[in-house]
């Protein structure tokens, strides 16, 4: 999403056709079968200017998704006040950027596109793994690869009972709500005594 | 699913036409919109018909919808023994349907269906707060209008984990563990204090 930060984009053709070559690419090979110098031979470019434009692999697939916000970004200020209420602030924080009604409908692109029978391994191998996973993996002292898993069971529920299909009461409940209802429900797969 | 119990399903031309046209109406019409009436009125046939063949409209959703078990019957030992233990049990039954492979194939089917945009309509309106939403209830003792959805959150969130997208290692899960990860979860959504 770098380029979403107001940097001069470069030429806009070879940057929508390396981003073109990136999602052909996530799409058929996954993610991690993708490589930056297979999407730049793809595109006819030299590897660093994908580097250029995009940054990493995970910030060409964020691009590629089209997602609106970097969850990296926007989870860097939950991680950074640690475990204690971190159930309640990840909530708090994901509401506020899905309840916008702009970036809901982005978001909601995004996901329809990571349940379609295609997208799926792009959420499992990519999104979740090496984009959230590590980020949440920080709040947890022990076991981030059972219990990032978790929240994400819980957290996907949410997206699609409130978002998705707009599930009553689901969908209309105030933040504060969710937050004070799911929020323990986070707090526990993160820190809580898990068998 | 009554036609799924061995009855004689009656002349297959017209109870195939009738479950035509009751899944045309409720993917335009949604499950409120939908009358047996109209269905039968839309087929060609008497009302009676309708309801000898599938018995009331949440059978006839259930016959449309293509589910190959009947939620209500699954459902029904569980609440039988009340809300004490309930988040456990009602996992370890979910997950002895959905793990097993010929049934979970099929489920997925209704799953992709109803995530669609057409089919959000029927897991809304229909399949939670009609099919499932009633049996739930029994085991709450106040507010199954907030309890049902949260219960629904996780429930749905734990599909789509463990086997919409396979993400790892929700996919390959013991299941007796993912009842002790997660039934203290539903469990508190049945019967903890909730804000």
């Amino acid at each position: 999403m770098r380029a979403s930060r107001g940097r001069r984009p470069g030429a806009p053709d070879t940057r929508a056709e390396v981003l073109a070559a990136a999602r052909a690419s996530f799409a058929e090979k996954g993610f991690r079968g993708t490589t930056i110098r297979a999407v730049a031979a793809s595109a006819g470019v030299d590897p660093a200017l994908v580097h250029h434009y995009f940054g990493t692999k995970d910030d060409l697939f964020l691009a590629a998704l089209e997602m609106p916000v970097d969850p990296r970004e926007v989870l860097a200020p939950v991680v950074a006040l640690g475990p204690d209420g971190a159930g309640e602030r990840l909530l708090r924080t994901f509401l506020s950027v899905w309840d916008d009604p702009e970036i809901q409908v982005r978001l909601l692109a995004v996901v329809r596109s990571v349940l379609s029978e295609d997208g799926a391994t792009l959420l499992k191998e990519g999104f979740i793994p090496v984009v959230v996973g590590p980020v949440l993996a920080q709040l947890v002292a022990d076991r981030p690869d059972v219990r990032v898993p978790l929240v994400a069971s819980q957290v996907v529920g949410l997206i699609v009972t409130r978002y998705l299909i707009a599930l009553p009461p689901m969908a209309t409940m105030p933040a504060e709500d969710v937050v004070a209802r799911v929020g323990p429900v986070i707090q526990h797969y993160l820190t809580g005594d898990l068998p």
